[in-house]
């Protein structure tokens, strides 16, 4: 029989949803000797958050975080609100001893997040950060041909997030929907809800970036504010892109924006080593582009690998060949790794120290932008 | 308060999974008035039925389909069987009383199917078959672009369902796994199993198929069989191919396949029309392919949709722009279309009668190829 | 220094330039024995073809195709006029020792190909169709994989050739300009003018056809005729499509029409065998898809080769990897092929004996098409 | 009649050949007043030059530049030589009052460029650089929607030059063949010979770079020299890659390496404006991707724009619609261009003077790369 592990939800949007939805459908896939049991949901509004226990199936709700953390039974706490929340909640949610599942990024800054991770280190509870598009069963895949070494010495990593949807500059910002554009909800824009992402992959396949060189730019210098009804500054980045070296003598380039027409959510990464290369895209995320300058000559091309064989990465759990899966099985995944983590005591990553790096790499891009300069990556 | 439905489940095997994961997320996602229960599931073997019902939440199990059907707190008989046993079970069911949801092809021939047909219309059960391409957001796009006019007069219609898993000759028929190999309990092979969804599709989108010619082959014509031990007669189609012509005059090339090297499933369609022409392909499922000759000459092209916005059928139910939806989520479609059409009174298709002149068109293929000739399709 | 070798091209159409531009070129990319000279173009109309031969830089013009076969100073007749004229020009120039260039299809039916195949054979004189696309350097490597082996038992063949130009109802027929719409002129529509070179390819690649069973479509019944000027019956096939079986044992369906909005000239093909699968598309002409089942698993996937290496056909004497050549190339190839195989006393295929072949299959095609039956292939 | 122009050529390589095809065809396929005589071909080398001169059917030869440009019946020389040669051979011909067409970079640096500039001004003598990519007609259809308004305010321009040629460290440096690893010879590495191109149809699409900052790396530091025979320092850059704002407002990147395993000559550009996007790829030259967010919403796609109509740049004077061009022809609409400017008065771009901005963002990339820190781009 599988043992229950209490989950308490705090925050109902999109988020609130990918991971309800996981919790729901893991034990239907994977074989597991943990399941999760939905035991509340938490957020300000009693209306909303019990519209969305009742969605969901949640047994209660609660309308104060600290009361859902005080909870004993609850085992563990998960963090879907905006940025500027995470830290305050993670640490009480460490003292109380609950495990913690924090969205992403885990803070607005460094400090923010060593706070965060002196908290869970101390109270050794299990915690771990959603950066779920690592068990995208391609990317996935792409971790396996590097780690069996098939790429030799790597000269290049790029990657883009690229969107489209804040070009209208009638769009307002901040409140509920729109906190990702309030600069002091979300901490920055583009870096640390796009780049953040792009980083986690990048340093887990390739490593530890050693220095980069940023600019960031707001396109739209002022829109309405839901909260104050005003039109103010936008204090967010609307893009940012920087040069990067890894540890491993690599070159790279990151770009992040959310005026790119066309592009809805086009999160792509490409890696060149000397023997072979990788790509992928968000957009088609069950393929994956994989070039090997080993093959015969003649037959030597790009190969589009449909990654949804019974021996890809996560894919024997569902269907047959040929069928692909979306973006909502990444988070099944993620807590499928959780939970055979937490039963053979090997913590799934990315925890919150190596989520602690990420935040320092998007620290030294906006102090690179603001003061147009090299700076090393904090190790 | 949703109003629950009970579901009887008959099978456990593929679909029985595909069906159980689309009860268990359909109300997450879609606003209704009935909410899936899954009441019972049926199946010969008790510790096989049992394991299956505990992984999915089933509240009991059954052995014998016919206690099933007999039982008060059922409401839908979901058939998941290999397609010889459709017939006997839907009958009996519809006597019952019991709404009826059954795997496709309807069954493994037009008489046999027809008897399906006259049992539910006389005991008018609501009834439904899971041609759950249809629900594909981007097929449904397809339909939704067609029925708007965009195309104007059709003049061809292609399609294609292309695998390649029973090239190695050593694969053997028959048998739980591979009842889809065995001409007994399929009634045919790639006829039935592939392109009955192209088929489905095709007469969805562009109408009646008016006649048609075709030919099967068996490339490998011995495989030992699992039910007996001995190598035996491959009965089954492992490749057919036909030429038709609709009754709105356009003409029509349908090929299967399962010895396409290369191909998992890749289930394709292609409709040209006087003004514009639509394509698609189930191994990039969430994209359709669209080019309009009324767009501006020096910027026409193949236009690639992303079929994941807000406005596109179903997508608004599930993410954000960009992030693309499975193979699984097809089910889901289908059962909420389902459930809506139950509490409206206007049943979701397609229904038994509609799944028997996909039937008839199957009939005609099986005889065109042994007679060599071409063939009316029965209105 | 290389030899000359005297043209004398007859016809001053779209053919005549793709030809005339192969000769002028061939020399400056291929070392080769023999160069081609530019002596005299003929065509009925002296202002045109004078127009012809001075943008080109033939020394001479002839208004009379007898006179111009009649000249000591010609050595090859290149024929480029329409298909009905094939016949007469070609016999002549056999019984006038020349060597013979005919653009495809040979002839409008087999028995007029045949008494042709018998000139040339009678009067030993060198002899070649213009079926281009064998050398297009993506095609020519399709070409080699198979004939390595790297296949193994051939399963499938498909090819299809779409085209949209003349879904417009007022488009008239007939003339200088549009005689392929012309039954009398061009003897059949896209049969004779695009299956012909799907049906070369496909039995240079994958061996004879041994029968077929076809349909035919005119959709538009009447068009006005540009040499009567009256609305008249248009005789042509608008499209075409058959099923055939190899005499490999292999299944096949072939496709054309032009009325496939949004496609201009999509020539493909695809072969699926045992091992690996070939697909080529001559919209991207430079590129060609090979899958091949015995990579490693986990990284399996079709291969998009950008044929532009020194080691591909043809490609070593053009310019360097990546950088692509486009349709004319194919003509300069098949000059190159010819004069070669001249130097060498093995002459460049197709001859008129293999394109009389193809014929029969044409032949084929439209008495099934006529006579709603399986045809086999005259041998 | 059209009137001879006599080109002298310097340099027999592939640029040599490149150029030396384009004299030959463009009058077979453009309607201009000039045409282009191949009087002289020039080089160190008699036996080389005499063979080159022999290929192409140049009239007659030279050893030394400064009698082809003493030569009165020589109007334009055309500088096919290593870049380190430009300024001297230009700076001669123009004193002697040919016209120059000059491979690019146009020279080193900008000040050597800028005598170029002052040279050919002062003896006003018509002159244009080499960046044939501007007459890829995709390119050339790219410029023209730019020109029509279609994208509205432009938020991002990237660039990318892939190439992977020199990852093998056994690769000499220097002589005849590989002049361009040897940094005397070239000035620079990828920056010089890829970037350039990049830079050029970056400013004539999106206007000029205001500031860029800028990484270069040498991944193999030493390599055998071809000149000396011994294993030398190597001085070029293998790769580069830099940030930039243009002078519109708009974000950019840049990348160029000859490290990138699977692409040959992957050159790339993607704009992103308010209303619209496009993007271009050297190795698919033929199609255009284009976005239109003003589409009707649920048909909204990315266009792949087969440039292949007759209404398409330069597309007329070429084959039939679906029929595409390669490489070599965007030198032939280059020489077109500059015939039919100098017939009409009005001199093809780009001449010495806009080349001489591009080669001033190339200095700025070597500085800033060097100083690490952004560059303000003269203007």
């Amino acid at each position: 029989m599988t043992k229950p592990l209490n989950v308490g939800m705090i925050g109902y949007g999109f988020m609130g949803r990918a991971h309800s939805n996981a919790y729901r459908k893991v034990n239907h896939f994977f074989d597991l000797e943990y399941r999760p049991v939905l035991k509340a949901a938490c957020a300000r509004s009693a209306d909303k958050v019990k519209a969305f226990a009742d969605k969901w199936g949640y047994e209660s709700i609660e309308t104060d975080w600290r009361k859902l953390i005080e909870r004993k039974d609850i085992d563990v706490v998960d963090i879907c609100v905006p940025n500027n929340l995470h830290a305050e909640i993670a640490i009480a949610a460490a003292e109380a001893g609950k495990m913690i599942l924090c969205e992403k990024p885990l803070a607005r800054t460094g400090p923010e997040a060593l706070r965060m991770v002196e908290a869970v280190e101390k109270s050794k509870v299990p915690n771990m950060v959603w950066y779920n598009y690592r068990r995208v069963p391609a990317v996935t895949l792409a971790k396996k041909i590097i780690d069996d070494g098939k790429l030799g010495r790597i000269f290049h990593y790029r990657s883009q997030f690229l969107q489209d949807w804040t070009i209208n500059p009638e769009l307002p910002q901040g409140g509920t929907a729109l906190w990702r554009l309030d600069v002091e909800a979300a901490g920055s824009g583009v870096t640390g809800d796009l780049l953040a992402h792009a980083i986690d992959l990048a340093m887990w396949l390739n490593g530890p970036i050693a220095e980069l060189n940023a600019m960031t730019e707001t396109f739209v210098k002022e829109r309405k504010h839901n909260l104050t009804g005003k039109v103010e500054k936008v204090g967010i980045d609307d893009a940012c892109a920087f040069l990067a070296r890894f540890q491993n003598g690599s070159l790279s380039l990151f770009e992040s924006t959310r005026y790119a027409r066309g592009h809805k959510a086009l999160f792509t990464f490409e890696i060149n080593g000397e023997h072979a290369s990788i790509a992928w895209d968000l957009h088609d995320l069950h393929r994956l582009q994989y070039f090997d300058h080993r093959d015969e000559g003649i037959v030597r091309g790009w190969r589009s690998i449909h990654v949804s064989d019974g021996d890809h990465p996560y894919m024997g759990n569902w269907w047959v060949p040929g069928l692909q899966i979306g973006y909502e099985h990444s988070f099944v995944h993620q807590v499928a790794d959780f939970l055979d983590g937490l039963a053979k005591g090997t913590l799934a990553q990315p925890d919150f120290r190596t989520a602690y790096h990420t935040q320092l790499v998007l620290d030294a891009i906006m102090a690179s932008a603001k003061e147009r300069s090299w700076k090393k990556v904090e190790a």
